[in-house]
């Protein structure tokens, strides 16, 4: 039997090149070795987008198209929808009562990303957010989890909690472990910080071939090359960071031609641009025979959450067992 | 149509002649006049009894039996146990993405309350307490909400979630309104602080006629009364205390002897203990009749249940549809 795999994304707009070099591309790889749940998070979307939750459908649809497109097989992997597994919240509120608000608030990545969005005031679900990943992990008890090296002190707070869970109960989950991959974290097409949707500097999974060429051309370069001829800075320069992550075969070229200068930007930017269309081709045209059925694609959302749920419904009586909550006899629902 | 209102305990122990007093009473009669939910707390009891669960299955069909024996009826008042309406978490997860950690940390009662049981850790669920209160309370758009003084922060914060509610998305629940009684806060036998059965100095519902009188011969008196002619301060005496809340109009007369030292302590816990078994034989006599028959006690509880979750399901519909969440259109389970 496969181990499982759980992964996901907040549905919170659309995936773009980032999330693909950073994570989907190895996920995508990684289904056919993995029973892997790719988990939709619209719930943890509201922990930012609480106040605009109208627009998490169309994002969810959006996503699933991406997944679709960058490869991700429903015959392989499960899809399925937080909002649509109430257990994820029951489990969320069982983890929640033996987890303090300290070991919360010195959560690396809750601290940074409450810094990050500037925020003066936490929310309780924000807070919450490493016990609601506790929760996703463990319904369906995953034992592996890609993550970047940012993401590790979020899965060392899932590991102590389910720990904690076992001592104060008894065992029902696997300890996940972290499956950390080496990817790049994308330059933005601004040269300033990650690629972001939110800060405009991304070019998205679904973006035409036109676009790509359009957004290659007003992207930042190394502005000491003014002429041609100018020697280049390639480590500085985000374009040369997609050459690295998109087309490694050429990267050692043009680091030595744009740092001799007998490479022009407006050339660099050609051969990146054809070698993003020859990636992102194939995606477009899966995204279109998907796209063209929408009820296929809620259809396999909705089966995969069915599949999700059972699960789910399994797991949480284990865990009301365990806690000694399981008063009427087996399953009552 | 009778109003809704709601009202219920945490399940972490047998109800005593304090509960009884301070709000059992006046639920039972109030069930007659409102549409009365009867919330069997066993989610929020794990707010502090998280590392004994095991015990809380025996609490919960205890309590069911002095709500019983105290006169709730079944025909009159739906029964229902929290963690079986899992509806209620899912809500406590949506109310927690607009909810700030500051609002919770200044709510006096969540202060009061970690003052008292001596916390120097706030556990993440605990510290949510107030959310968890306010979807108890609006997954059933309870309209009336009968309380203590002492609780009328979490009606102010519960009133102000479903309002933040209403002005992020649309309104879907009446705001509740609390019905404060002016009921006593029984002293407890050793006369230190309130009747608690943590604190072992409480009557319990299910006290026979001998535990009764044996508690009350114990019950501390005004120490001031050495011998039977010494004039006693029944101000300060928890047996005095109990005439008022249980034999009213036999009150003055003992506030009159007393003082004038001309009754003695045994005499006066005499008269007590025989109202307190009037009070109590009818309740045992009904406690008798249900705890006979476990399986129609457990079946008006999932009865009850089935009807907290069916209305809970239409709540959660009408919810998602105000966020924008009922992507899939209406319900899905």
């Amino acid at each position: 039997m496969k181990e499982r795999l759980l992964s996901g994304d907040r549905v919170t707009g659309k995936l773009h090149l980032g999330h693909y070099a950073g994570s989907l591309k190895n996920r995508v790889e990684l289904q056919y070795r993995y029973d892997t749940f790719l988990l939709l998070a619209d719930v943890q979307a509201l922990t930012t987008h609480y106040d605009r939750p109208q627009l998490i459908g169309e994002h969810l649809r959006h996503v699933a198209l991406d997944y679709l497109a960058a490869g991700m097989d429903p015959e392989h992997a499960t899809f399925f929808v937080q909002s649509l597994v109430p257990e994820i919240a029951e489990l969320t509120v069982y983890f929640s009562m033996f987890v303090t608000v300290n070991s919360l608030r010195h959560n690396p990545t809750v601290k940074a990303e409450a810094a990050e969005r500037g925020y003066t005031q936490l929310y309780y679900g924000f807070l919450g957010y490493p016990v609601s990943q506790a929760a996703d992990i463990a319904f369906c008890k995953a034992t592996l989890v890609p993550v970047g090296e940012d993401q590790l002190p979020h899965m060392e707070q899932t590991r102590r909690i389910i720990r904690r869970f076992h001592e104060l109960y008894r065992p029902v989950f696997p300890e996940p472990q972290a499956l950390v991959g080496d990817f790049p974290r994308l330059p933005g097409l601004d040269g300033r910080g990650k690629m972001s949707k939110s800060l405009g500097n991304a070019i998205a999974l679904d973006a035409s071939s036109g676009e790509v060429s359009e957004k290659l051309k007003k992207a930042k370069t190394d502005p000491a090359r003014i002429r041609r001829d100018d020697p280049g800075h390639p480590e500085i320069c985000p374009v040369f960071a997609y050459h690295e992550a998109f087309r490694p075969e050429g990267a050692a070229e043009i680091r030595r031609t744009c740092s001799a200068g007998t490479i022009s930007c407006t050339a660099c930017k050609e051969k990146i641009g054809s070698s993003l269309n020859r990636l992102l081709d194939p995606m477009r045209e899966r995204r279109a025979a998907f796209a063209s059925q929408p009820k296929r694609v809620d259809e396999l959302l909705l089966e995969g959450t069915a599949r999700a749920r059972a699960i789910a419904a399994e797991t949480m009586l284990e865990v009301r067992e365990a806690m000694g909550l399981a008063y009427f006899g087996g399953d009552r629902r």
